[in-house]
C-alpha cells in the first residue's frame, strides 16, 4: 500500500540485503516514518514485543522471517535441532494471544525438519522460501477477504439506495497489520475502487491508539473518508443509526467461533447486537485455533505494561512526547485483548468465503 | 472532602467575599490545584462550558449561584424580570444534557418571582438563600444515596464472605461533581468507614479523562484502593469475574428510567448485563426529567469540540502539555454522552431510596 505515493509492505526482505528483515516501525507512526533493520532473532523478538511490528498476520510473518534469521546463526558447532527449536519457542513466547505467530514459526520449523536438511545453506533457503510463502499467502488472503467483504458492503449500500456505508472499526486490521492490503481494509479499498461510497468510524483504541495512529494514517493515505472517535463513542453512534456495519480483525478464533481481539472489541459487538447492526470479523484461516473452544476460558490474554495506560504518546510542537494522564503513582491494569463470543458475530469473512461463527462451519472450512 | 488533608467543597461562597462564587478548577486537576473566582454570570457560563466546574449536581449549584451573581448586576435602570430571565436562559443553555442545570437555575428564578420581590437587596438575599439550599440539598442527597448504596455493597461483600467488593465506575460522580461527597463515591466512602473492603476499577473516560484525572485523584486522597483502566478494558474484567458491581452517575433520567451519562456508560451497562453483574445508577432526584420518556429520542446530547478527541492533555517533565494523538488534519467526532436504556439498569439509588428504573417507580418517587 501507499505512503506518500510510494508502495510498501509492512514486513519484507530486500533482494540486495538478504540477511536483513525490514519492517515499517509501526510504533513511531504517524509522527515519523522509520524502517527498522532486524538482523537477529532477538531483534525480531524485540520488534514484536515493542509493537514495532504488530497485527496478527504481520507478527506471524515477522516470526517466520525470524526463523530464517535463526538459520543464518547456524555454525559448524550448532546443534541445529536444538537451536531452531529454541528459536521457535522464544519467538512464539513473545506475544501470547495471536495464534498466527506460533503457527507461522512452527510452519517454518516443520518444513525444515520434514525434508531432513542438514546443510546450513539448504536450511536457510528452505526457511526463507517458506517465510516468503507465508507472507505472500497472507497478502493473498487479504485479497480474497476483500472480495467477499466487498459484497457485504455492496449489499448495504444498495439497501441505502447507493448511500454511503458507515463502517465502524476497532484497532488496526489494515495493511500495516497484515503485510499488505489488510483484512478489514481490503473490502473498504475494493468498495472505493468500485465506486461504492464508504465512510469509516475509527475507534482510537486505547491504550496504544492503533486506531488513531495507524488506521487514520492508512485511510488518509488512501483518501478514504473517515472520522476518529473515542472508544466510548461507538455505542451512541449505533443508538442513533449512524453505523451500518462493524468490522474488526482478530488475533485468534476458537473452534466454536469466539474471537479474541484488541480490548474493547467485545463492547462494540455488544452494542452492535443491541442495535441490530451486523458485526463481522475479517480474518485469514491462519487466525483459527481448532484446538480450543471456549475463548474466555482458553485464549491466553496478554497483560502489558501499566505505563501504556497511565501515559499517552503524542506530538506537540513537532516533538513526540509521552504525557502522564493521571495522578502520580496511580496503579493501572492493562489486559490487551478481550473475547467476543460467537453468538455476537454475524459472520467470519475468510479467504475461503464468509461463514457463520459456529463449530460446524469452522470445522468445515478446514476440510 | 479532603485535598492534602484540607476540607473543600467544589463550589462555594466564602462569607468574607459574598460577591464571588468560588470553584475548584476541575480542568486543571490533578496536575495543579487552583481555585477560580467567578464574579459574573459570564464567568459562571465559561467555567461550566470549559468544564472547570462539571458534574450534573455541581453545575446545577454553579448555575444557581450564577443566578445570584445575576441579581448583583441589577441597577436602577434594569428591567429585572427581563434581566433575570435572560440570565436563566443563558446559563441553562451552557450545557444541554444534564437536567440539573436548568432545574436549579429555574428554581432560583421562580423563588424570586413567587415572592414578588422588587428591592435588589431582597432579590439577592433570596437568590443566595435558594442557591445555598440547593447546594446543601445536593450534599444531603449524596449522604442519603451513600446510606442506601452502602447496603448494596455490604450485601455483595457478605456474599463474598467479607471479601473485597470490586466496583467499576465510569467518569467522575465523586465529590467534585456533586459539591461534596459524591453520588457514586458516597457509598464507597461509607463502606470504607464501616470496614467493608472495596476496590474501584476507574475507567479513564476519554475524551476528557475525568476518571483518570478526577476519580483517581479523589480516591487517592481518600486512600481508597483503585486501579485505572482504559475504557476498553471493563468488558474483559467482567468476562473474567473481576467486577462485582458497576456504579455510575447520570446527567438525566427520563420518566421511563433511561439514563444519559458520559459517553461509554452504555457500553459498560451492556457488558454488565451480558455477564449478570448488577449495574446501578446513583443520582439525586434533581437528575430526573419526568417530561420525557425515551432517552435516545429525547435527551439532547452535547457535541463538543473535536480537539478533545484528537488531543490529550497530560503532564511531562512537570509541565502540562496537550499532545496530538493522530495524523494532522484528522477529522473527529465528539458526542459527550450516551443513553443507557432502563432495561439494562438494576436499580436507581436516590436519596429517597433504591427504585427500579421504570415509570411506575419513578413517578411514585415524586408523589
Amino acid at each position: 500500500m501507499r505512503i506518500d505515493g510510494m508502495s510498501y509492505r509492512s514486513v519484507w526482505i530486500d533482494n540486495d540485503e538478504p540477511d536483513i528483515v525490514k519492517i515499517i516501525d509501526q510504533a513511531s507512526l504517524p509522527f515519523s516514518f522509520n524502517i527498522c533493520n532486524l538482523r537477529s532473532v532477538e531483534d525480531v523478538y524485540d520488534a514484536i514485543a515493542d509493537m514495532k511490528v504488530r497485527g496478527a498476520p504481520a507478527i506471524g510473518v515477522a516470526g517466520a522471517f525470524g526463523m530464517y534469521l535463526a538459520t543464518l546463526e547456524i555454525t559448524v558447532r550448532t546443534n541445529i535441532r536444538e537451536h531452531l527449536h529454541n528459536a521457535a519457542r522464544y519467538l512464539s513466547s513473545c506475544r501470547p494471544t495471536a495464534i498466527n505467530l506460533s503457527l507461522a514459526v512452527t510452519k517454518v520449523l516443520n518444513s525444515i525438519f520434514s525434508e531432513d536438511l542438514s546443510r546450513k545453506e539448504d536450511i536457510s533457503r528452505k526457511a526463507l522460501l517458506v517465510a516468503q510463502e507465508i507472507s505472500d499467502n497472507e497478502i493473498n488472503n487479504c485479497k480474497e477477504i476483500g472480495r467477499y467483504g466487498l459484497e457485504i458492503i455492496r449489499k448495504i449500500s444498495l439497501q441505502k439506495n447507493g448511500g454511503s456505508v458507515n463502517i465502524l472499526t476497532h484497532c488496526n486490521a489494515g495493511w500495516l497489520a497484515c503485510v499488505d492490503l489488510g483484512t478489514v481494509t481490503a473490502p473498504v479499498y475494493m468498495a472505493r475502487d468500485k465506486g461504492i461510497p464508504v465512510h469509516v468510524w475509527v475507534d482510537e483504541t486505547r491504550p496504544r491508539n492503533q486506531g488513531a495512529r495507524l488506521t487514520c494514517f492508512e485511510l488518509a493515505n488512501e483518501e478514504i473518508p473517515h472520522t476518529l472517535i473515542t472508544d466510548n463513542a461507538g455505542g451512541y453512534l449505533m443508538q442513533k443509526g449512524m453505523v451500518d456495519i462493524v468490522l474488526t480483525g482478530t488475533d485468534r478464533i476458537t473452534r466454536s467461533g469466539d474471537c479474541a481481539n484488541k480490548t474493547g472489541t467485545y463492547l462494540k459487538a455488544l452494542a452492535a447486537s443491541d442495535n441490530n447492526i451486523p458485526f463481522y470479523v475479517a480474518a485469514p484461516s491462519t487466525s483459527f485455533d481448532l484446538n480450543i473452544s471456549n475463548g474466555i476460558d482458553s485464549i491466553p490474554i496478554e497483560e502489558r505494561d501499566a505505563e501504556e495506560v497511565t501515559e499517552i504518546e503524542g506530538i506537540a510542537g513537532g516533538r513526540v512526547i509521552r504525557v502522564r494522564i493521571c495522578p502520580e503513582n496511580t496503579k493501572a491494569s492493562n489486559y490487551g485483548f478481550d473475547i467476543t463470543p460467537a453468538r455476537l458475530i454475524k459472520g467470519l469473512i475468510t479467504e475461503k468465503g464468509i461463514i457463520n461463527a459456529n463449530e460446524s462451519d469452522i470445522v468445515n472450512l478446514f476440510n
